[in-house]
């Protein structure tokens, strides 16, 4: 009978280390991970006031498995994101997009007695991804929600296409790398040029600076917008530099309303798109892709302890993290 | 030497009858048609005031033809819509999306001499579309930019779907029939339960009447929603009956914002969808469609006079029309 560690959120604001209150039998296909790395997310800061498990970008290695499992065995590295189940019958499961299933089980919802900030962690098989050789356990870790989001965001991009990055970070760094390595030409915007070389050296091949700007310069029009600032941009000053039939993705989890005139909507024929994290097949292709192209976020990791993630959350939440951290567990 | 008769707006906002003050010889592969029929469209009614020639949902027969010309001979029946010229080299064109050629000539942008309020009027030969034997003038005019924009709005749309149309006014009775008839399970939302019969017998299979509702009752979620109501609707009320990844089209040409909290787009995936007319590849297979399947707008004639023009104007404003008017010449 499993009883490991865990840190949870507090009303302090202050993660706190715990075990699991509900330690399970491996029945079904639930596997038993140990956790080697977690990424940290946006979402986290979120959370860390309430009495649940935190982290949602989970990487470890397979100890034990239930009668049901069929495709992983024992020692076998693995990754778990947003999504952690759904209820497999449904049109949406049936048709592969089973974020919509109306019994998914996202982060946060249902179990909220496991997850990756923790020695160990119990999920389906069914919604483990094996993490290709390729991939050191940090790197693969801030893939299994902020990679995967930004993957789904550039679904069904041509390789032709200018894609524009909004926003340098947690997110930002890992669109950049993504768009240019699927042959796109990459055009990054940001508040200021403090970023321009590293978005440069990670494949960007135009940076263009917000502040102040009263009309952007860009050489090509954007096809695609993938909107990763904490902060809505001013869509003024964005709309002029879009081809016709832009899709906008405004991906990051903010508060506020997106507004855009009706008549610029019908003059300009662009799509503003509502993208989550994507279902497993587009969350393999991703790790697949990443593995291929040597495609990894830049990470500061922590100690996963009490101290280290308190650390690790006060530098996110004052935007410091260059560009993703990563929590490692101590054992 | 042409010359002849056409109506234009003026300061008064009562349409005037005038004569073409550019006559234009046949060159290239300009047509000159005779005006058989011409829809009288919302948007008339923003160029009231004008000093151009209204009209452009157009039906005529050719009468003669340029030296350029290839396809077109005397007496086809043709008819034109917003867009009349486009350059014929640029992306856009090329790749048949022609309506957002940046040198694209759309109704009032450059030639304002022409229009379809008129005895005749001087288009190329690339933008006219001949008119299906199965289609009268009158059936067909309307077509030509209701019929067609809300046929691109339904352009991808899976004969599985269900689609909600917002409005039964000139483009909605449209949309609900195209809708039908390409299989789709049709509901309709309407702010009373006025137009509900006639809804029923346009095609719809189902009928909601939003006025003071606070929550809709829906037999299935909406992949698509067409609006077509000249006030933007309550998004609130909407967004709960949407299915997830639905796809939004606002298409009435309406001031106003349109505006949805971030987080709804994320958890829903919705699209929105900016829509204007569209290209001729597309709107070629709208007259196709419509004659295939006896798609016709319910009309009411009125004679293409000073006197017919401003008493249909005057009951589309009132928002009398059952449910386009069609101005027929005296000649």
């Amino acid at each position: 009978m499993p009883s490991f560690t865990v840190f949870k959120g507090h009303e302090s604001g202050n993660p706190v280390k715990s075990t699991t209150t509900k330690p399970d039998d491996l029945t079904e296909d639930y596997v038993l991970i140990r956790v080697t790395a977690s990424g940290l997310c946006g979402t986290d800061l979120h959370f860390r006031h309430a009495n649940i498990v935190l982290g949602h970008e989970g990487v470890g290695v397979v100890e034990s498995l239930g009668p049901a499992t069929r495709h992983l065995k024992k020692g076998d590295r693995v990754g778990w994101g947003y999504e952690t189940d759904s209820c497999g019958h449904c049109t949406e499961c049936l048709q592969g997009t089973e974020t919509f299933c109306p019994e998914r089980q996202m982060y946060s919802e249902k179990n909220t007695d496991q997850g990756s900030f923790a020695s160990h962690a119990i999920w389906r098989e069914a919604f483990l991804h094996k993490i290709p050789d390729a991939l050191s356990d940090a790197a693969a870790a801030p893939l299994q929600c902020g990679g995967a989001t930004v993957f789904a965001a550039l679904d069904g991009v041509k390789p032709t296409d200018t894609v524009g990055i909004l926003g340098v970070g947690g997110l930002g760094h890992l669109a950049i790398q993504f768009a240019a390595k699927m042959g796109c030409r990459v055009v990054v915007l940001s508040s200021s040029d403090r970023k321009k070389d590293e978005a440069l050296r990670l494949g960007a091949h135009e940076f263009i600076a917000t502040k102040d700007a009263s009309k952007l310069d860009i050489s090509t029009p954007l096809n695609r917008l993938l909107v990763t600032a904490a902060v809505p941009p001013s869509w003024d000053i964005l709309v002029p530099i879009l081809a016709p039939r832009a899709h906008i993705y405004p991906i990051t989890v903010s508060p506020g309303t997106f507004s855009i005139p009706y008549m610029t909507l019908i003059q300009t024929g662009v799509k503003i798109i509502g993208a989550n994290v994507p279902p497993r097949a587009l969350h393999r292709r991703m790790l697949e892709f990443a593995a291929l192209h040597g495609i990894a976020p830049l990470v500061e990791e922590f100690p996963m302890s009490e101290e280290g993630i308190l650390e690790a959350m006060g530098r996110l939440e004052r935007g410091e993290v260059r560009y993703r951290a990563v929590l490692i567990p101590e054992n």
